[in-house]
């Protein structure tokens, strides 16, 4: 076995949509399925550091316990689980598992763009809630790999493009050529000790407050 | 309901894996999975256009069917049959549900890093079809527009890499300030009708050929 393979203790934090039922029936299909998420996650041996329920003091809890991984048990409305979640994960995205037997295309779809790593519907049985997290994890990286390619190429755009513009700021305020606006930017950067494209942002912040 | 939220009819490919077995029990669950795709298709209204193997013909075949979505039976070797699909789709990719009791973290690692919607292990009853599929089709729509982004940003940043080259060439070369080299390339493009990129990639294409 691969070590990679070998199941980590995930510290795990359990959301429960707190649907509050009356009936025998809805009460034990409630207890059914949490006790199937117990099971599941204990056979993987992963712990569930916390039952939480979805309200404003969520963002707090989950910024002090971290967790790896984050499930929402929701019966029926994923939607207003998925608010409170999104609002405490804006910071620091992490993967987050959704049971549900919701399954509107709607709230799909919302819960997707919203970065859900999995959307599982009528699926809660021990047997596959550790497939289910896996698949989870691994789809989590990838897109976290594809967001962060993404925000790095923006980032260089910007960039190139604030240097651009303080090149030739410098080019005809001082009557310079291009090499000698970049050269010029190039050693200010170096006795400020700050990267080219901040000295340029600080050339065109200054330039804005000027006029 | 909103109309987004009607079963359109999606036109299916289910690819098998084709596992060779001998024995009653793992004939019987075999068929056991294929009845339970097909009765799962059919109450969502999906049409299988075809079921394939995964052969060296599947390209060609998923290139004239034009599937809106492509399944995959692997009850085992899903990485075997995951290669051929990737390579059938990788000129126009497809949303990819995959259905197996294949889950080795590695697996499930390198079909989603290839693109795969939704990797489903011993979940494959008829009532959750309808719903991995919906879910899968939301994931689809997400990657392919974070991947348009990236490929967007990739090309502007790439274009203006060029377009500066191009400037600076024609700058040495005719010894213009950047404002004139900038005129020059979009005086250029406006008579051969080509954008500005284009225009500095010939720039550059002749100086590399002239040395």
């Amino acid at each position: 076995m691969n070590p990679a393979d070998q199941p980590r203790s995930l510290r795990i934090v359990v959301v429960n949509s707190g649907e509050l039922h009356t009936d025998d029936a809805s009460l034990a299909a409630q207890a059914r399925r949490g006790a199937a998420l117990r099971a599941g996650l204990l056979e993987s041996g992963y712990d569930i550091v916390a039952s939480l329920p979805p309200d404003v003091y969520l963002p707090e809890r989950i910024a002090q316990l971290q967790p790896d991984l984050i499930i929402i048990d929701s019966e029926s409305d994923a939607r207003d689980v998925l608010e409170h979640i999104v609002i405490a994960t804006r910071e620091a995205r992490r993967p987050i598992v959704l049971f549900t037997e919701d399954d509107r295309p709607g709230t799909m779809e919302a819960a997707v763009d919203a970065g859900v790593s999995a959307y599982i519907v009528a699926g809660l049985r021990a047997e596959r809630v550790r497939p289910v997290l896996d698949v989870a994890l691994a789809r989590f990286r990838r897109e976290q790999k594809l967001l962060g390619e993404l925000a790095d190429t923006r980032q260089q755009l910007v960039e190139r493009k604030t240097l651009d513009r303080a090149k030739g700021l410098l080019m005809a305020r001082y009557k310079l050529t291009e090499e000698e606006a970049y050269g010029r930017l190039r050693s200010m950067a170096m006795n400020k000790n700050l990267r080219l494209a901040e000295i340029a942002q600080r050339i065109l912040d200054i330039e804005d407050l000027l006029g």
